[in-house]
Formats: C-alpha cells, sequence, structure tokens
C-alpha cells in the first residue's frame, strides 16, 4: 500500500549535534520493509533521564520497565524498535526487551537499568530475540547518523519525518534542544500516544527534568488527538546530557530554569502538531481554542470532546461551518456550561453567540477560512475564566482507506 | 444526495393497533424534501407517560420542556417534527414549542402540559411558527395513519423504518407493545441518543412506567453506538394508555409486572438495535460482550471503549481479526484490568488467553465469521464477575461520504 506524504507534512529542520548524544541506526529485520528499523542513541555518562508514559492499562512490558527505570534519573542508551510494538506478548515480550537491555549494558559497562527500550508497531506478536540481538550488534558498530536518518527509523506509519529544535541561555551559556517523534494513527492523549525523545545538552537535576517534561506534556502532547484511540506503548524520554557545562538545574528559581523549560516546552509542542499533521488520512490541521469555561481542566476536556467528535471532524473535512455540530460536543462533554452563554466562531468570526445563531453572521469569510489547510474553531462557554487549546485533524476517507481496506 | 438503504435493514413488523392510540401524519414543510415530516398522536384520556432524555449540557427546548411535564406522569397527545431539531435557539425556539402545545391542548380541552413535543433535524434554526401552525392543523383533521407511516414521517437520514411489537400477559389479559424510533448518525449513549415512542394498552402507574423505562434504557439504548456524538435532541416516551383493561400495574411485586417490564425492554432492544442497523455507513452489526470485569458499570464503559473505537470499527470493517486493537481499547477505558488476565475472542473463537496470542489459534473460521453481516466480540477481563454486552456498526467510507462529502 502506498501512502501519499500528508499535505500537512513540514521540512525536517536543520537540527545541529546535541553533545554527548550520538545516534546510529540499523536494520533488524522486524517487517520485511527493507530499511533500517532499529534506532540505538548512545548518551554519555552522567545523563540525567526523565519520561511520561501512556495510562494504558494494557500497556507493554518496554513502557512497565521503562516507567520503573525512569525513576533512578540516570540513562547510558535508547533503543528504538520500529515494526512490532511487542505489546501484549507476555512473558515472551519482557525476555526480549530485557536481552536488549543487558545486551547494550553489557556494552557499555552500565548498570542495565540505564538502557531504555521502546517499541511501535503490530500489536500480540513477541519481538523476535534473534533479530533484536544482531540488529543492536549492528546498530552498536554502525557509524554515527543524522536527527532525520534516526527520526526515518522510529517512524512506522508516518508519512513524513518529524522533528524539532530550541535553544536557550542558561547563566550565559546557550544550550541546545532536539526532538524526534513518532506517530500517525492510534493518537489520542492520556499522556502522549506516540513515541518522542528529547534531548539536550543542559545540564540539568532528573528531578527538576521530569517536572519540566510533565508540565510540558500536560499542555502540548496531552492536548493532541488524531483518532480518540491510545496506544499500548505511548512514551516521551527526555535527556539531558549536562555537556553545554552549565550549573545543573534544579528548581524554577535556578538562573535560566524558566528558559529551559519554555525551550523544553517549545519542541515538545512543535512535536505535538508535527503528530497530528501526519495523522492518519489528515487533510486540514485544526485548532481548538476554548475559552470561558468553568476551569482550565474543564475547558480541556470540552476541546477534546470537540476535536474527538466524528460529526465535527467529519464536517471540517466537508468544509462546512457546521457549528451546530459544535454545539453537540459542548453538550456531550460532561462539563459545565449553559448553552444560553455559548459561543461559536470559525477562523475569528463568531457564527452564534448566546446560545443563538447571529443574525449578521457573514458566513462568506468563514467559508473561505475553510478551504485553506489551517481551521480555527473558537468556543467560548462564557461561565469562567478556564482556557485550553488542543489541536487535531480532520477525518477523512483516508484514514479510512488506511485502517479498513487494508489487511494488518 | 442519494443514500441507499442500510444492508443490515430489517422489515417493517407487522404491528397491530393500540387501543386508545391514534397516529396520523401532514405536511408542515420544514424541509423541501416532499414528503411527509409532522407527526401526531393522539392518546387516550388517562394516558401514562414516562420518558428518558438526552443528558447533553446544550439540549432543546423540546427536551426540557418534556422532561419537566413528564413528571406530571399525564399525556394526550405526542408531536413530532422531522426536518428542524430546534436545538440551539434561544427564546423563539422555545416559543414555537409552546406555541404548539396550546394550539393541540386547545383541540382536546386539555392541559398543555400532557401534549410532548419533539424535533429532529438541523441544529440552530428556530422551528417556523407558521409552518408548525399549519402543519398541526392539517394532522389534527388528517385520516389516522398507519404504524410504519409514523415510523417513516418522524426518520431523517434514517434509510429504512423502523418498529417493533411485544406481547405480554397481565392478569390473564393479553396487553400489546407497539414502538417506532428513528436515529442513524450522532447516535452515542448518554440515555437514548435518538427519538423513540413506545405505546401499549397496558395499564400502568405513571411512576411504574418510569422505572420499567429506565431500567429497560439502561441496558438496551444507553449500550449502542454508532458515533459516539450524542444528540441534543434525544428522547424517548413510553405512553400507557390503559384500554386493555388490566388492574394497573404499580409495583414490581404486582401479577404481570414481570412480564409488562420484560416485553418493554424487548421492544426497547429490538428498537436500539434498529437504530445500530440503520447507522450512517453502516455494513455490518458488531455485538460486543465483556465478561470478567469488576462490575456490570466497567463492563458496560470497557464495552462502549471498544464500539466507540475508530481503529476496531474501522479493522471489522476491513473484516481483519486485529484483536490487538481490542487490547488497545480495553487498556484505554480507564477501568480496572490485567492485561496478563485478558482474553479476546471473534465469532465463538478465542485468539488470545491470558495476556498472549493462543499458539494454536485458527484463524480460518475467524475469517469466515468476520465476512458476515453480525460480528461478535467476546472480552473477558478475567478479575470479576462484571458483565455487558453493547452494540455498534462499523466505520466505512459510507459514514465519511454522509457527513463530510456533502454540505448541510
Amino acid at each position: 500500500m502506498d501512502i501519499e506524504t500528508s499535505p500537512l507534512a513540514q521540512p525536517f529542520p536543520n537540527i545541529p549535534p546535541i553533545a554527548g548524544v550520538t545516534t546510529r541506526v540499523a536494520r533488524a529485520g522486524y517487517k520485511n520493509w527493507g530499511r533500517c528499523d532499529l534506532t540505538y542513541v548512545e548518551l554519555t555518562a552522567g545523563t540525567s533521564v526523565a519520561g511520561v508514559f501512556t495510562k494504558s492499562a494494557c500497556c507493554s512490558s518496554e513502557v512497565e520497565i521503562g516507567r520503573d527505570n525512569v525513576k533512578s534519573g540516570h540513562a547510558r542508551a535508547l533503543v528504538v524498535n520500529a515494526g512490532n510494538s511487542n505489546a501484549f506478548t507476555g512473558y515472551r515480550g519482557r525476555e526480549a526487551v530485557e536481552q536488549i537491555m543487558a545486551q547494550v549494558a553489557g556494552h557499555l559497562e552500565c548498570p542495565k537499568e540505564e538502557v531504555f527500550v521502546s517499541s511501535t508497531g503490530v500489536i500480540g506478536v513477541p519481538l523476535p530475540k534473534d533479530k533484536a540481538e544482531a540488529g543492536v550488534a549492528a546498530a552498536l558498530n554502525a557509524a554515527p547518523c543524522s536527527w532525520e536518518d534516526a527520526a526515518a527509523t522510529i517512524g512506522t506509519t508516518d508519512t513524513f519525518n518529524k522533528g524539532a529544535m530550541a535553544t536557550a541561555i542558561i547563566g550565559g551559556k546557550t544550550i541546545t534542544l532536539a526532538g524526534i517523534v513518532k506517530g500517525s494513527g492510534m493518537i489520542a492523549p492520556d499522556m502522549a500516544t506516540m513515541l518522542g525523545y528529547i534531548f539536550t545538552d543542559a545540564a540539568v537535576d532528573p528531578a527538576f527534568l521530569q517536572r519540566c517534561l510533565s508540565a510540558a506534556n500536560a499542555s502540548t502532547f496531552n492536548c493532541i488527538t488524531v483518532d480518540s484511540d491510545t496506544s499500548t506503548s505511548d512514551t516521551v524520554l527526555a535527556f539531558a546530557t549536562g555537556a553545554a557545562g552549565n550549573s545543573a538545574l534544579a528548581s524554577y528559581e535556578d538562573d535560566g530554569a524558566d528558559a529551559f523549560a519554555s525551550a523544553l516546552q517549545d519542541v515538545c509542542r512543535q512535536l505535538a502538531h508535527l503528530v497530528v499533521r501526519d495523522g492518519e488520512g489528515a487533510q486540514k490541521f485544526i485548532t481548538v481554542d476554548v475559552t470561558g469555561a468553568q476551569s482550565d481542566d474543564s475547558a480541556q476536556r470540552i476541546g477534546l470532546a470537540i476535536a474527538n467528535s466524528p460529526l465535527v471532524k467529519t464536517a471540517i473535512a466537508g468544509e462546512d461551518a457546521n457549528w451546530g455540530r459544535v454545539v453537540m460536543a459542548v453538550g456531550k462533554a460532561g462539563e459545565p456550561a449553559d448553552r444560553d452563554k455559548l459561543s461559536i466562531g470559525f477562523g475569528g468570526v463568531w457564527a452564534a453567540k448566546d446560545g443563538q445563531p447571529l443574525a449578521d453572521y457573514d458566513e462568506a469569510p468563514v467559508a473561505q477560512h475553510l478551504k485553506g489547510r489551517e481551521i480555527d474553531i473558537a468556543v467560548d462557554l462564557g461561565i469562567g475564566p478556564g482556557r485550553a487549546t488542543v489541536w487535531t485533524c480532520d477525518l477523512t476517507h483516508g484514514y479510512i482507506s488506511i485502517n479498513a481496506d487494508y489487511r494488518s
């Protein structure tokens, strides 16, 4: 099956090397798709790590083990397998992960708990241990590769390679953050719903790195949805090598901590948007701005009810300013709302205010806006100070074709 | 736009008249579709009524008023407008409903609170009062019509007419229940998500009728979903004329009360299934049986997470026994589950048991089962006594065509 590149794709940015980070790729052959499918990232001794993981009750062994080991705060390596998620594979799946951890730890002479493993692909097939072993051995001896090669290798149904970068100044030193991400379907927020990795040369205390990552995640990866389906393997890890030589950040009071936290959030937001831009079948990138809700959390839940509504998403696909479907989605969200205070707009034009269609509503600029690739939906609840922004894509024949017309 | 009759359609059953109930239809012209669009049902004096309504925070005036008036327990008439939902229309929408109630109450010389009104169709356009007045006047003078004519007239995007019947014996007297329903899109459970009306000649105390209807609703209309989108106008009303002459039922201890409650549940289940069979774009009718959950409520939430998952629904559309997507949906449901006790089957064949694919899993009978129109998915959590059954349809190109390719 040939899938065309998303019309919302963005070119891979020019990301510089991060001191203390080396990326390598190899071909383990998990799937017969004639490209590299194993990514190995080596991290200098002393690298801090933080992570956020899927809340799925049926998560993979990779997620279970990673969630435990991230607590120590130290990492030396990351291995990402593409083509097999190793989820729902019982003890055999767990053995494969532990084998990879031991193999890399032996090579680096580090505790195996400092080796992080992710896998993405088909559910229910144990990761073949022989292929994993040969793939890891090949990767350990491979030449270093570019960020784009690493981004391409962690991808599965992705139609373009996704990366982002940002910089910040900490105590006069410029530090750099680089991120790569994969994801296109089974994308719904309950953490991250994809695999994402962020690397920085900043020196950051693990606990503070976790605090910054959790905060950034809440307003970025947890505010996107493609199809409301939450993966069993979602993982975002942040690694800080400390090679930039700044004095290690340990709290928001430290000089440069705000700048670092902002830059991390910026990279997370960029990566999250790229996942939506590669949503299965996506033709339009939709921003839903919710204001006037009872609280920020309530605004986020209302935003996600809109962004997950098949009827709203198909209306946008059809370039139809069907604000009645937005009313429906607000109504079903289960959050405080007053029908007679609700206002809805598209592309900066209000279509309905205070619970009624506007008499002088000018549909022409809205129709023009809906023909574009970037769609803005505004919803004001009129009952409180809560606000949130969520991002999604439209629901098209392409989604059905990718997920129904071809067998797994 | 021509929409073909659902391949899952069932013929309209042979439903006898219900003593004390007269149905009439007329053309109000709410939409330019050249058919009757106003249904008027007259009920004999002394008729009991019960109702369940959408929980949408943005419900229509019809729902607000009906929810209040059903508390009195008495009904003399029902008016259903098709082609305009009158939702999100502020005070003008409310005035139109009150005008209809007053017009019919004047004709019947009854309190206007005993006239129930429902409307279905486009959101955000006030129901035109002149058309409503002329339509009601025409209906009051029209000849009585058949159940199928009434079912056809309440429909909007429905592709076939939907009705059901059942009988029960109460104290030696046979009583009859007749039901009609409309609904095809914007179907998700939070009550009923469509319009449904059930009429019986049994004598039933209003409070007990409400108790029976609420109980039946919980395991029927609240266990179906087409697209996870909850309508602003959903309503199910049950009317009991008492013309059968049984001694009125007032509690489950009364003779025949169990038989009546069973028959009511039977009609509700039949009507709920018909809505799924007319789900927008539906090609397959899917039954999800969840067992071994912590509680019945938990089982229902897990069942609905599966039934609402676009990835599960597209897998069934593609006739793909992709049980990994079922694992994903169980995992995202937010309910207690133990990955290593989870079992999943299709058409009576287990594909995975206790958290792992079955080594001797025979895919051939499953593949054959998935080619059919009636698909059974079984999920056993293995952790408790909770069970539930939910019903849905697959997600196909037809759904996208109906909702995206054409403008509202």
